[in-house]
């Protein structure tokens, strides 16, 4: 049976980069940005529409998961499916870590899956995305909070899940207080 | 200065036996019970009565957290500046792990003070609370439950944290997934 590896994690928490370097040290793939491709090319949406971590798309489609679904389903709702059957097909193919997308709540019946949430404070996080991100117009407090909210609408919305809260996950982690390379250990030890 | 892991846990998770393990693999003390008896003594209450994790007194003082204080403070509010004042004093005389009473969020201003919160499935919890405490007339779900309830209204009025939110720990731990042993050794790699 493969075993998986799903990350959740708060805008700038460092969590995409724990997965990157759990995976590398396992020897196994991480998925990210690879997994919008893939619903990209069976969605047909483009992959800029898709993407929600760089901020390229402020209030974009994660911002629209509360709209007026009277007229059927929405966009998101589309894309919901296609992303689900991405990462299904994904743990189903070979060992691998995961981040991001639900894939915590799209893996949850599987039994030999690691689900993380990687977290730190406000402070920490605000240093990394403007180290990361650089500088924009609105203050690195007022991006996380919009960003938090949205991330956590949208993950409540399809997951019924309450983003954040320890009992969902197996392992959480504060990135700010452990640092990166401790909670990369951690994961791989458990792994 | 000092190195501290305090253990928040959910009724039933194994968090109090991985606290007792996890201090004896490291070889400093682990306050549970003690901080009991030092509370009674302090305050001249029975232990039995400040007692709240062996469901021996359901309801009691915990479930009294929302009294009415039209005419002044209650006896939690008093016990609770004793338990304050307890632990900052161990805290204070050597490195030690704490289990339970707030103790997280008494010692939050100290940077060398790992926090940790323990939870796990009710199916699991349900199964070591009969193991460890026996039936009861209510069903181990119920009493779960009732206990949940108590514990994060306590938690919650106390210290204006949400009970068992992952942003609130440096490391959260579902002890019912990862196995005790896993637990420990994170714990004792971590410290």
């Amino acid at each position: 049976m493969n075993r998986i590896i799903t990350i959740s994690r708060e805008f700038g928490s460092g969590g995409r980069t724990i997965g990157r370097l759990t995976a590398k040290k396992l020897g196994i793939p991480c998925y990210d940005a690879e997994i919008i491709q893939k619903i990209a090319a069976e969605s047909g949406y483009a992959e800029s529409y898709l993407k929600e971590d760089s901020e390229d798309t402020p209030g974009g489609w994660l911002g629209a998961v509360l709209a007026n679904r009277q007229a059927g389903p929405t966009n998101q709702d589309l894309i919901w499916q296609i992303q689900c059957k991405v990462i299904l097909d994904l743990a189903e193919k070979s060992p691998c870590v995961i981040v991001g997308r639900c894939a915590d709540y799209v893996l949850k019946d599987k039994e030999d899956c690691l689900t993380v949430f990687i977290h730190a404070s406000m402070e920490k996080r605000a240093e990394r995305i403007v180290k990361e991100y650089g500088e924009r117009p609105e203050s690195p407090e007022q991006r996380l909070k919009d960003k938090d909210k949205r991330r956590a609408a949208y993950h409540r919305f399809y997951t019924d899940m309450k983003w954040g809260h320890a009992q969902n996950y197996d392992i959480c982690l504060n990135s700010g207080r452990l640092g990166i390379d401790k909670c990369v250990d951690i994961l791989t030890k458990l792994y």
